[in-house]
């Protein structure tokens, strides 16, 4: 089993309108709601590649409870609801993979082990312009989280490593978690002797990165945060440095950057595409984890993660990958290794 | 007791971001949560007013277990919840009237009536810039009625007529609703001799009018879709001649031009005003059947019915009004008799 971590989950709306005019009234005329948060993506898309997972962190309030029945109805034909103007009630297709594929694994179950906090999950809308295709976000506050509910967490945490293969920690803090909340989470998981990946930003992912979790997954912005600096080698390399093991950058249409104890490799995609890359990075987190888990090379973990992240960026479906670009793309992914020393 | 129904109820979610820009990712500073629709709105006014009101129309899904729990929830000081970032779990002061008087009357009941459906209440989105304090609206589609829902309704509508002083039918229709549904309400309650106000627009307003309502409330923008004509005296007496007994055009900050059975007054506000005029017209027509109910003069029930406006537009609450801006303006609304005939 394969544990993801989301501590700041949310339920995700989506809403379409015609153009998006400040000041201005909009009539929805599309709208999908799925249960949401790094962790929760990154689990729909290990479950789409057969791989069992389980799914923590907290949840609450009318928002979590929607958010806990639409994560209890995902199956390959179902992972969230979908409704049309003028209709409230008609579920559709909606699953990790957006095109089915003969030789596709079935979707393994999730595992919802969330605990429930008092207050509510935060929603979040994505405003698309159905003219341009662009995307306002607008992102509520999480919940409030008491001492006694994080203390909770850590006890379901503690529990869920003893049969973890390996575990992802994803995602913002909420209000009421302590900045190092993630370092103690790595320093448990490694206690534990589960293979932790940390994808956070700013100061939790500067604090978990000094309590070496195994793997960090940090995008440009992020590593130019943590080092000061925008070079992608030098970057990589000294967030290495601070502590951990290795570093997958993820470079957007440049592919992956991976310094690890094992050497440095270069992974692009084949082609540069155009799409939406909401989840992108998480598809890349659940590629480089299922890799790991599945004793894979470092070349053959960054195929996948590279694959799988262009074909999220290439899925209709913000979040969901294309199967059969998925497959279509792995062999073709580029792997460079670097002579120099990591 | 005064009923209000609301066929197309709405859980109004009002976000605060520093300010709205296209195509960027926005943190929510600030929120609240409140049932809306636009009879429920009224049904706030009018017990703040000191009216026993009943509201109906339709709720379901777990939006609408929120907007009745909010509902429910209603009392002089507590009616909604808001949220600051950070902080999912401290109700705060709300009310129908934002500025408490010891002269105000106390706030009465408002009970839930509404009708149970299986799809969901709709959510509405207020962004508002808080920079220059303009609004974005978001407003999700309304869900499926089906017609044992309809029914459900029509059965639970002529029950509440019986014990009913007066009813206003407001806001849009939701899906599955057949456009005659307001004629075939106002029909209802004047079987039952029960004054109606009808505050909607388009064909079902059209259609409404032909079945001969009390009263009708429509802005200068309905008014001009009903008559092809954007003057104001002409639009309204056009407005009558299609089969309302009364028509008052809310011409924003202008005022009010009524023409009914009895003359042609104009009410004029003391001085133009700056503000949100989100709700202005729902406290308008709660204004309008206060006055009809305790049996007011034209003129009386006009001056209430623009007091009350104006201070709701005046009210940093959308939606609410200011009791002192309200008691303030109450005697300085200027009313103008024509003296043409109606």
């Amino acid at each position: 089993m394969i544990l993801t971590v989301t501590l700041n989950t949310a339920l995700d709306l989506t809403y379409g309108v015609p153009e998006l005019v400040p000041h201005a009234s909009h009539r929805v005329s599309d709208m999908s709601e799925r249960p949401g948060g790094k962790g929760l993506n990154v689990a729909r898309v290990l479950s789409a590649l057969g791989h069992e997972t389980a799914v923590t962190g907290f949840a609450g309030g009318s928002t979590g409870a929607v958010l806990r029945e639409l994560l209890g109805s995902l199956s390959p034909q179902d992972a969230g609801t979908d409704t049309k103007a003028g209709n409230g009630a008609t579920p559709a297709d909606s699953t990790g993979a957006t095109s089915a594929d003969s030789t596709a694994p079935a979707a393994a179950p999730i595992t919802d082990a969330l605990v429930t906090v008092a207050g509510n999950t935060r929603r979040t809308i994505a405003v698309v312009d159905r003219a341009t295709g662009d995307t306002t976000q607008l992102n509520e506050p999480g919940p409030l989280v008491t001492a006694d509910e994080w203390t909770a967490l850590l006890g379901r945490y503690e529990e869920l490593l003893t049969g973890a293969d390996a575990v992802a920690l994803c995602g913002s803090l909420p209000p009421g978690i302590h900045v190092g909340a993630y370092a103690e989470l790595v320093r448990l998981a490694r206690s534990a002797g589960v293979p932790v990946l940390l994808d956070t930003s700013g100061e939790p992912l500067r604090r978990g990165i000094a309590a070496r979790p195994d793997l960090i997954k940090p995008n440009a912005d992020e590593l130019a945060q943590l080092t000061g600096s925008r070079e992608p080698l030098r970057a990589t390399r000294d967030a290495r440095r601070r502590g951990a093991h290795g570093v997958i950058a993820s470079l957007g249409p440049d592919g992956m950057l991976a310094v690890t104890p094992d050497g440095i490799w270069q992974a692009s995609p084949p082609a540069k595409v155009l799409g939406n890359p909401t989840g992108a990075g998480d598809s890349a987190v659940a590629g480089l984890l299922s890799g790991l888990v599945e004793g894979l090379s470092w070349p053959d973990r960054l195929r996948r993660a590279v694959a799988l992240s262009t074909a999220t960026v290439l899925s209709p479906t913000a979040g969901d990958f294309d199967r059969a670009a998925y497959e279509e793309l792995l062999p073709r992914v580029g792997i460079e290794e670097h002579t120099t020393a990591a």
